[in-house]
Protein backbone atom coordinates (compact mmCIF):
# COMPACT_ATOMS: atom_id res chain seq x y z
CA UNK A 1 0.00 0.00 0.00
CA UNK A 2 2.86 1.93 0.93
CA UNK A 3 4.31 1.48 -2.27
CA UNK A 4 1.60 2.45 -4.37
CA UNK A 5 0.76 5.63 -2.69
CA UNK A 6 4.34 6.50 -3.35
CA UNK A 7 4.15 5.71 -7.05
CA UNK A 8 0.27 7.52 -7.58
CA UNK A 9 1.87 10.44 -5.52
CA UNK A 10 5.47 10.91 -7.57
CA UNK A 11 2.92 10.37 -11.09
CA UNK A 12 0.99 12.93 -9.73
CA UNK A 13 3.53 14.98 -9.18
CA UNK A 14 5.72 14.66 -12.70
CA UNK A 15 2.57 14.93 -14.52
CA UNK A 16 3.79 18.07 -16.40
CA UNK A 17 7.58 16.89 -16.81
CA UNK A 18 8.77 17.89 -20.35
CA UNK A 19 6.83 20.09 -20.80
CA UNK A 20 7.84 23.96 -21.17
CA UNK A 21 5.20 26.71 -18.79
CA UNK A 22 5.67 30.38 -19.15
CA UNK A 23 3.85 32.49 -17.03
CA UNK A 24 3.54 36.38 -16.20
CA UNK A 25 2.41 37.31 -12.95
CA UNK A 26 2.30 40.63 -10.78
CA UNK A 27 1.57 44.42 -11.95
CA UNK A 28 3.23 46.46 -14.00
CA UNK A 29 4.57 50.16 -13.39
CA UNK A 30 4.51 52.81 -16.01
CA UNK A 31 6.46 55.73 -15.05
CA UNK A 32 5.56 59.29 -15.34
CA UNK A 33 8.85 60.46 -13.94
CA UNK A 34 11.43 59.07 -11.75
CA UNK A 35 9.17 59.39 -8.83
CA UNK A 36 5.58 59.07 -9.88
CA UNK A 37 4.14 55.98 -11.67
CA UNK A 38 0.90 54.55 -12.96
CA UNK A 39 0.09 50.49 -11.45
CA UNK A 40 -2.58 48.51 -9.90
CA UNK A 41 -3.58 46.07 -7.08
CA UNK A 42 -1.92 43.06 -8.43
CA UNK A 43 -0.23 41.30 -5.76
CA UNK A 44 1.51 38.67 -7.98
CA UNK A 45 -0.08 35.58 -5.47
CA UNK A 46 -2.02 33.80 -8.48
CA UNK A 47 0.61 33.40 -11.06
CA UNK A 48 3.63 32.68 -8.35
CA UNK A 49 1.10 29.91 -7.39
CA UNK A 50 0.32 28.59 -11.12
CA UNK A 51 4.46 28.74 -11.18
CA UNK A 52 4.95 26.75 -8.28
CA UNK A 53 2.03 23.79 -8.83
CA UNK A 54 3.47 23.54 -12.49
CA UNK A 55 6.93 23.61 -11.09
CA UNK A 56 6.45 20.90 -8.85
CA UNK A 57 4.70 18.71 -11.15
CA UNK A 58 7.76 18.47 -13.14
CA UNK A 59 7.19 21.44 -15.70
CA UNK A 60 10.09 23.70 -16.76
CA UNK A 61 8.69 26.86 -15.79
CA UNK A 62 9.21 30.50 -16.37
CA UNK A 63 7.95 33.32 -14.65
CA UNK A 64 7.71 36.71 -16.21
CA UNK A 65 7.52 38.57 -12.72
CA UNK A 66 6.26 42.50 -12.43
CA UNK A 67 7.52 44.02 -9.01
CA UNK A 68 5.74 42.53 -6.12
CA UNK A 69 7.14 41.68 -2.63
CA UNK A 70 6.82 37.46 -3.25
CA UNK A 71 9.79 34.93 -2.87
CA UNK A 72 10.87 33.04 -6.38
CA UNK A 73 9.19 29.21 -6.17
CA UNK A 74 11.49 26.54 -5.67
CA UNK A 75 12.90 25.24 -9.35
CA UNK A 76 11.25 28.17 -11.52
CA UNK A 77 13.09 30.66 -13.29
CA UNK A 78 12.28 34.15 -12.89
CA UNK A 79 12.40 37.14 -14.95
CA UNK A 80 11.75 40.36 -13.60
CA UNK A 81 10.80 43.27 -15.70
CA UNK A 82 8.86 46.53 -15.05
CA UNK A 83 6.70 48.12 -17.65
CA UNK A 84 4.13 46.21 -19.58
CA UNK A 85 6.83 47.10 -22.76
CA UNK A 86 9.16 45.19 -21.03
CA UNK A 87 6.59 42.08 -20.00
CA UNK A 88 6.02 41.88 -23.78
CA UNK A 89 9.64 41.25 -24.60
CA UNK A 90 10.23 38.86 -22.20
CA UNK A 91 6.98 36.92 -22.99
CA UNK A 92 7.32 37.00 -26.66
CA UNK A 93 11.15 35.37 -26.58
CA UNK A 94 10.25 32.82 -24.03
CA UNK A 95 6.65 32.10 -24.92
CA UNK A 96 7.89 31.18 -28.76
CA UNK A 97 7.00 27.10 -28.48
CA UNK A 98 5.71 26.73 -25.20
CA UNK A 99 3.45 24.23 -24.27
CA UNK A 100 1.66 26.35 -21.85
CA UNK A 101 1.25 30.31 -21.63
CA UNK A 102 -0.41 31.79 -18.44
CA UNK A 103 -0.84 35.63 -18.44
CA UNK A 104 -1.51 36.05 -15.04
CA UNK A 105 0.08 39.55 -14.62
CA UNK A 106 -2.30 42.85 -14.69
CA UNK A 107 -0.86 44.49 -17.47
CA UNK A 108 -1.26 48.21 -17.38
CA UNK A 109 -3.11 48.85 -20.39
CA UNK A 110 -1.77 52.16 -20.38
CA UNK A 111 1.28 53.86 -20.49
CA UNK A 112 2.23 57.82 -20.13
CA UNK A 113 3.11 58.68 -23.51
CA UNK A 114 6.44 60.50 -22.75
CA UNK A 115 8.07 60.00 -19.69
CA UNK A 116 9.68 62.70 -18.04
CA UNK A 117 13.76 62.63 -17.14
CA UNK A 118 12.83 65.33 -14.51
CA UNK A 119 10.30 65.03 -11.85
CA UNK A 120 7.78 67.47 -12.57
CA UNK A 121 6.73 70.04 -10.93
CA UNK A 122 2.86 71.35 -10.17
CA UNK A 123 1.85 73.06 -13.38
CA UNK A 124 -0.44 75.06 -15.07
CA UNK A 125 -2.61 78.54 -12.91
CA UNK A 126 -5.76 76.30 -13.11
CA UNK A 127 -4.40 73.22 -11.12
CA UNK A 128 -5.00 70.52 -13.67
CA UNK A 129 -2.63 68.13 -15.17
CA UNK A 130 -3.40 66.49 -17.75
CA UNK A 131 -1.60 63.20 -18.75
CA UNK A 132 -1.82 61.36 -22.10
CA UNK A 133 -1.65 58.22 -21.99
CA UNK A 134 -0.94 55.62 -25.03
CA UNK A 135 -2.07 51.88 -25.04
CA UNK A 136 0.24 49.26 -23.86
CA UNK A 137 0.72 46.25 -26.37
CA UNK A 138 -1.53 43.84 -25.87
CA UNK A 139 0.82 41.08 -24.37
CA UNK A 140 -2.04 37.90 -24.05
CA UNK A 141 -3.20 39.07 -28.14
CA UNK A 142 0.08 38.90 -29.02
CA UNK A 143 1.39 35.54 -27.61
CA UNK A 144 -1.77 34.03 -28.84
CA UNK A 145 -1.29 35.30 -32.53
CA UNK A 146 2.59 34.20 -32.62
CA UNK A 147 3.95 31.83 -34.87
CA UNK A 148 4.87 29.85 -32.59
CA UNK A 149 2.13 30.17 -30.51
CA UNK A 150 1.88 27.95 -27.44
CA UNK A 151 0.02 24.71 -27.47
CA UNK A 152 -2.32 26.63 -24.40
CA UNK A 153 -2.72 30.50 -24.62
CA UNK A 154 -4.69 31.34 -20.99
CA UNK A 155 -5.56 34.78 -19.98
CA UNK A 156 -7.09 36.40 -17.06
CA UNK A 157 -10.01 38.82 -16.37
CA UNK A 158 -10.13 40.72 -13.37
CA UNK A 159 -13.31 42.30 -13.81
CA UNK A 160 -15.48 44.56 -12.00
CA UNK A 161 -19.51 44.18 -13.05
CA UNK A 162 -20.20 41.97 -16.45
CA UNK A 163 -17.97 39.63 -15.18
CA UNK A 164 -19.08 36.62 -18.14
CA UNK A 165 -20.04 38.92 -20.71
CA UNK A 166 -16.92 40.50 -20.68
CA UNK A 167 -14.55 37.23 -20.21
CA UNK A 168 -16.30 35.44 -22.95
CA UNK A 169 -15.53 38.80 -24.97
CA UNK A 170 -11.68 38.95 -24.73
CA UNK A 171 -11.69 34.88 -25.20
CA UNK A 172 -13.09 35.39 -28.79
CA UNK A 173 -11.65 38.59 -29.61
CA UNK A 174 -8.37 37.82 -28.27
CA UNK A 175 -8.41 33.77 -29.59
CA UNK A 176 -7.24 32.37 -26.53
CA UNK A 177 -8.40 28.73 -25.40
CA UNK A 178 -9.23 29.19 -21.61
CA UNK A 179 -9.69 32.71 -19.44
CA UNK A 180 -10.06 32.60 -15.84
CA UNK A 181 -12.26 35.42 -14.87
CA UNK A 182 -12.81 37.25 -11.44
CA UNK A 183 -14.80 39.45 -9.41
CA UNK A 184 -12.38 42.12 -8.24
CA UNK A 185 -14.68 44.49 -6.53
CA UNK A 186 -15.65 41.82 -3.62
CA UNK A 187 -12.64 42.23 -0.86
CA UNK A 188 -12.44 38.73 0.06
CA UNK A 189 -11.08 37.08 -2.98
CA UNK A 190 -8.68 38.33 -5.85
CA UNK A 191 -6.07 41.06 -4.96
CA UNK A 192 -4.13 40.77 -2.26
CA UNK A 193 -6.21 38.23 -0.82
CA UNK A 194 -4.61 34.58 -0.26
CA UNK A 195 -7.89 32.83 -1.88
CA UNK A 196 -9.46 33.15 -4.81
CA UNK A 197 -13.42 32.38 -6.47
CA UNK A 198 -13.30 32.17 -10.30
CA UNK A 199 -15.22 31.01 -13.33
CA UNK A 200 -13.05 29.42 -16.30
CA UNK A 201 -14.12 29.58 -19.93
CA UNK A 202 -13.33 27.71 -23.03
CA UNK A 203 -13.46 28.59 -26.60
CA UNK A 204 -15.31 25.47 -27.01
CA UNK A 205 -18.33 27.31 -24.77
CA UNK A 206 -17.05 24.86 -21.52
CA UNK A 207 -17.99 27.14 -18.15
CA UNK A 208 -16.17 25.81 -14.77
CA UNK A 209 -16.86 27.43 -11.50
CA UNK A 210 -13.92 27.24 -9.13
CA UNK A 211 -15.44 28.41 -5.52
CA UNK A 212 -13.56 30.50 -3.11
CA UNK A 213 -10.29 28.32 -1.94
CA UNK A 214 -7.05 29.36 -1.74
CA UNK A 215 -5.01 30.42 -4.73
CA UNK A 216 -2.52 27.38 -4.13
CA UNK A 217 -4.73 24.99 -4.41
CA UNK A 218 -6.74 26.60 -7.08
CA UNK A 219 -3.30 26.81 -9.21
CA UNK A 220 -3.38 22.64 -9.51
CA UNK A 221 -6.94 22.28 -10.27
CA UNK A 222 -6.15 24.98 -12.76
CA UNK A 223 -3.61 22.73 -14.31
CA UNK A 224 -5.72 20.12 -14.63
CA UNK A 225 -7.91 21.30 -16.63
CA UNK A 226 -4.94 23.43 -18.90
CA UNK A 227 -3.09 19.52 -19.09
CA UNK A 228 -6.26 17.64 -20.56
CA UNK A 229 -6.15 17.05 -24.10
CA UNK A 230 -8.79 19.14 -25.99
CA UNK B 1 31.72 54.60 35.61
CA UNK B 2 29.11 51.86 35.11
CA UNK B 3 26.51 54.17 36.43
CA UNK B 4 27.62 57.56 34.94
CA UNK B 5 27.34 55.33 31.73
CA UNK B 6 23.61 54.20 32.59
CA UNK B 7 22.57 57.70 32.91
CA UNK B 8 23.83 58.71 30.30
CA UNK B 9 22.09 56.85 28.09
CA UNK B 10 19.08 57.42 30.11
CA UNK B 11 19.08 60.52 29.59
CA UNK B 12 19.55 60.42 26.10
CA UNK B 13 17.17 58.11 25.55
CA UNK B 14 14.69 59.98 27.52
CA UNK B 15 15.45 63.62 26.17
CA UNK B 16 12.24 63.99 23.64
CA UNK B 17 9.81 62.90 26.56
CA UNK B 18 6.94 64.60 27.58
CA UNK B 19 6.64 66.05 23.48
CA UNK B 20 4.10 64.94 21.13
CA UNK B 21 5.33 64.02 17.71
CA UNK B 22 3.60 63.54 14.61
CA UNK B 23 5.16 62.18 11.49
CA UNK B 24 3.54 61.10 8.01
CA UNK B 25 5.35 58.52 5.94
CA UNK B 26 4.95 56.50 2.80
CA UNK B 27 3.65 57.55 -0.21
CA UNK B 28 -0.28 57.91 -1.08
CA UNK B 29 -2.47 56.10 -3.53
CA UNK B 30 -4.77 57.96 -5.91
CA UNK B 31 -7.28 55.78 -7.41
CA UNK B 32 -7.63 55.94 -11.27
CA UNK B 33 -10.87 53.31 -10.58
CA UNK B 34 -11.18 50.01 -8.46
CA UNK B 35 -7.92 48.33 -10.36
CA UNK B 36 -5.53 51.30 -10.83
CA UNK B 37 -4.22 54.38 -9.42
CA UNK B 38 -1.05 56.84 -9.40
CA UNK B 39 1.87 56.40 -6.29
CA UNK B 40 5.29 56.88 -5.84
CA UNK B 41 8.04 55.15 -5.05
CA UNK B 42 8.41 56.03 -1.26
CA UNK B 43 9.28 53.23 0.77
CA UNK B 44 8.47 54.70 4.01
CA UNK B 45 11.44 53.93 5.43
CA UNK B 46 13.01 57.46 6.28
CA UNK B 47 9.60 58.11 8.46
CA UNK B 48 9.62 55.23 10.08
CA UNK B 49 12.95 55.32 11.22
CA UNK B 50 11.89 59.24 12.78
CA UNK B 51 9.31 57.65 14.59
CA UNK B 52 11.58 54.58 16.12
CA UNK B 53 13.84 56.93 16.95
CA UNK B 54 11.75 59.47 18.69
CA UNK B 55 9.29 57.19 20.69
CA UNK B 56 13.10 56.11 21.87
CA UNK B 57 14.06 58.82 23.17
CA UNK B 58 10.67 59.27 24.79
CA UNK B 59 8.25 61.15 22.82
CA UNK B 60 4.46 60.31 22.18
CA UNK B 61 4.59 59.52 18.78
CA UNK B 62 1.74 59.23 16.22
CA UNK B 63 2.90 58.11 12.56
CA UNK B 64 0.47 59.16 9.85
CA UNK B 65 1.23 56.22 6.93
CA UNK B 66 0.32 55.68 3.59
CA UNK B 67 0.86 52.03 2.32
CA UNK B 68 3.84 50.49 3.02
CA UNK B 69 5.24 47.09 4.14
CA UNK B 70 7.02 48.00 7.25
CA UNK B 71 6.21 46.77 11.00
CA UNK B 72 5.22 49.66 13.36
CA UNK B 73 8.00 50.45 15.47
CA UNK B 74 7.46 49.72 19.05
CA UNK B 75 5.39 52.41 21.53
CA UNK B 76 4.20 54.43 17.64
CA UNK B 77 0.37 55.10 17.47
CA UNK B 78 0.41 54.28 13.80
CA UNK B 79 -2.78 55.51 11.78
CA UNK B 80 -3.52 54.21 8.12
CA UNK B 81 -4.45 55.74 5.44
CA UNK B 82 -3.89 55.42 1.51
CA UNK B 83 -4.78 58.92 -0.14
CA UNK B 84 -3.57 62.39 -0.08
CA UNK B 85 -7.21 63.60 1.10
CA UNK B 86 -6.94 61.03 3.92
CA UNK B 87 -3.53 61.73 5.06
CA UNK B 88 -4.32 65.30 5.41
CA UNK B 89 -7.52 64.18 7.07
CA UNK B 90 -5.39 62.72 9.36
CA UNK B 91 -2.67 65.30 9.53
CA UNK B 92 -4.98 68.23 10.29
CA UNK B 93 -6.37 66.38 13.45
CA UNK B 94 -2.94 64.90 14.90
CA UNK B 95 -0.77 67.67 14.31
CA UNK B 96 -3.05 70.73 16.38
CA UNK B 97 -0.53 71.68 18.97
CA UNK B 98 2.60 69.06 19.12
CA UNK B 99 5.70 69.78 19.39
CA UNK B 100 7.03 68.59 16.10
CA UNK B 101 5.75 67.82 12.98
CA UNK B 102 7.33 66.03 10.08
CA UNK B 103 6.08 65.58 6.97
CA UNK B 104 7.95 63.01 5.54
CA UNK B 105 5.54 61.32 3.25
CA UNK B 106 6.03 61.49 -0.35
CA UNK B 107 2.17 62.66 -0.56
CA UNK B 108 0.73 62.37 -4.50
CA UNK B 109 0.78 66.41 -5.57
CA UNK B 110 -2.01 64.94 -7.74
CA UNK B 111 -5.22 62.82 -7.74
CA UNK B 112 -8.13 61.85 -10.22
CA UNK B 113 -10.90 64.47 -10.81
CA UNK B 114 -13.09 61.77 -10.83
CA UNK B 115 -12.06 58.02 -9.34
CA UNK B 116 -14.68 55.64 -11.27
CA UNK B 117 -16.41 53.65 -9.60
CA UNK B 118 -16.06 50.67 -12.35
CA UNK B 119 -13.20 49.39 -13.87
CA UNK B 120 -12.43 51.47 -17.17
CA UNK B 121 -12.42 49.32 -20.29
CA UNK B 122 -10.11 50.75 -22.98
CA UNK B 123 -11.74 53.64 -24.80
CA UNK B 124 -11.27 55.85 -27.93
CA UNK B 125 -10.24 55.04 -31.35
CA UNK B 126 -7.02 56.37 -30.93
CA UNK B 127 -5.91 54.63 -28.55
CA UNK B 128 -4.87 57.52 -26.33
CA UNK B 129 -6.77 58.02 -22.80
CA UNK B 130 -6.15 61.54 -21.15
CA UNK B 131 -6.22 61.77 -17.59
CA UNK B 132 -7.26 64.37 -16.00
CA UNK B 133 -5.25 65.45 -12.24
CA UNK B 134 -6.46 67.79 -10.01
CA UNK B 135 -3.87 69.21 -7.26
CA UNK B 136 -4.03 67.55 -4.09
CA UNK B 137 -4.51 69.54 -0.79
CA UNK B 138 -0.87 70.44 0.52
CA UNK B 139 -0.39 69.15 3.56
CA UNK B 140 2.82 70.37 5.28
CA UNK B 141 1.44 73.66 4.00
CA UNK B 142 -1.77 73.32 5.58
CA UNK B 143 0.35 72.19 8.34
CA UNK B 144 2.21 75.09 8.88
CA UNK B 145 -0.71 77.37 8.59
CA UNK B 146 -2.94 75.88 11.48
CA UNK B 147 -4.16 78.10 14.22
CA UNK B 148 -2.50 75.22 16.73
CA UNK B 149 1.04 74.70 14.20
CA UNK B 150 3.19 72.84 15.76
CA UNK B 151 6.33 74.31 17.72
CA UNK B 152 8.27 72.94 14.58
CA UNK B 153 7.07 71.81 11.24
CA UNK B 154 9.38 70.36 9.35
CA UNK B 155 9.30 69.11 5.28
CA UNK B 156 11.52 66.91 2.98
CA UNK B 157 11.84 67.60 -0.44
CA UNK B 158 12.62 64.74 -3.23
CA UNK B 159 13.94 66.10 -6.05
CA UNK B 160 16.13 65.16 -9.19
CA UNK B 161 17.97 68.48 -9.79
CA UNK B 162 18.55 71.56 -8.14
CA UNK B 163 18.02 70.07 -5.25
CA UNK B 164 19.26 73.37 -2.79
CA UNK B 165 16.93 75.62 -4.79
CA UNK B 166 14.11 74.10 -4.96
CA UNK B 167 14.18 73.25 -1.29
CA UNK B 168 15.04 76.54 -0.36
CA UNK B 169 11.62 77.84 -1.83
CA UNK B 170 10.29 75.37 -0.69
CA UNK B 171 10.71 76.40 2.94
CA UNK B 172 10.48 79.78 2.35
CA UNK B 173 7.17 79.49 0.62
CA UNK B 174 5.63 76.92 2.75
CA UNK B 175 7.08 78.85 5.95
CA UNK B 176 8.55 75.89 7.54
CA UNK B 177 10.85 75.58 9.72
CA UNK B 178 13.08 72.87 8.43
CA UNK B 179 13.37 70.97 5.00
CA UNK B 180 15.05 67.84 4.71
CA UNK B 181 16.32 67.66 1.12
CA UNK B 182 17.44 64.67 -0.79
CA UNK B 183 18.73 63.98 -4.10
CA UNK B 184 16.20 60.89 -5.77
CA UNK B 185 17.67 60.60 -9.29
CA UNK B 186 20.38 58.93 -7.06
CA UNK B 187 19.84 54.90 -6.55
CA UNK B 188 22.47 54.35 -4.11
CA UNK B 189 20.14 56.16 -1.40
CA UNK B 190 16.89 57.82 -1.17
CA UNK B 191 13.76 55.97 -2.42
CA UNK B 192 13.80 52.05 -1.28
CA UNK B 193 17.16 52.44 0.43
CA UNK B 194 18.17 51.88 3.53
CA UNK B 195 20.82 54.70 3.56
CA UNK B 196 20.24 58.34 2.81
CA UNK B 197 22.42 61.51 2.60
CA UNK B 198 20.26 64.90 2.98
CA UNK B 199 20.77 68.52 3.13
CA UNK B 200 18.91 70.11 5.77
CA UNK B 201 17.96 73.67 5.33
CA UNK B 202 16.52 75.74 8.25
CA UNK B 203 14.13 79.10 7.90
CA UNK B 204 17.13 81.51 9.20
CA UNK B 205 19.39 80.51 6.57
CA UNK B 206 21.16 77.38 8.86
CA UNK B 207 22.83 74.32 6.05
CA UNK B 208 23.68 71.35 7.59
CA UNK B 209 25.14 68.38 5.02
CA UNK B 210 24.73 64.63 6.33
CA UNK B 211 26.23 62.34 4.60
CA UNK B 212 25.32 58.94 3.53
CA UNK B 213 23.93 56.96 6.43
CA UNK B 214 21.47 54.44 7.62
CA UNK B 215 17.92 55.82 7.36
CA UNK B 216 18.11 54.88 11.61
CA UNK B 217 21.54 56.75 12.43
CA UNK B 218 19.99 59.80 10.15
CA UNK B 219 16.62 59.54 12.38
CA UNK B 220 18.68 60.45 15.43
CA UNK B 221 21.06 63.30 14.13
CA UNK B 222 17.85 65.20 12.54
CA UNK B 223 16.00 64.67 15.92
CA UNK B 224 19.23 66.43 17.97
CA UNK B 225 18.73 69.13 15.08
CA UNK B 226 15.05 69.96 15.70
CA UNK B 227 15.29 69.34 19.36
CA UNK B 228 16.94 72.46 19.98
CA UNK B 229 15.70 75.55 20.89
CA UNK B 230 16.15 78.62 18.41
Amino acid sequence: AIVNTLLQTDSQTSDWAGRRVVITAGPTREAIDPVRYLTNHSSGRMGYALAQAAARRGAEVVLISGPVSLPTPAGVRRVDVTSAEEMWAAARTEAAGADLFVGAAAVADYRVDSVAEQKQKKQGRDGQWQLTLVENPDIIQGVAAMDQRPARVVGFAAETRDVETYARDKLARKKLDWIVANDVSRSDIGFNSTDNEVMVFGRDNQRYDMGRQPKSVLADALLDLFARAD
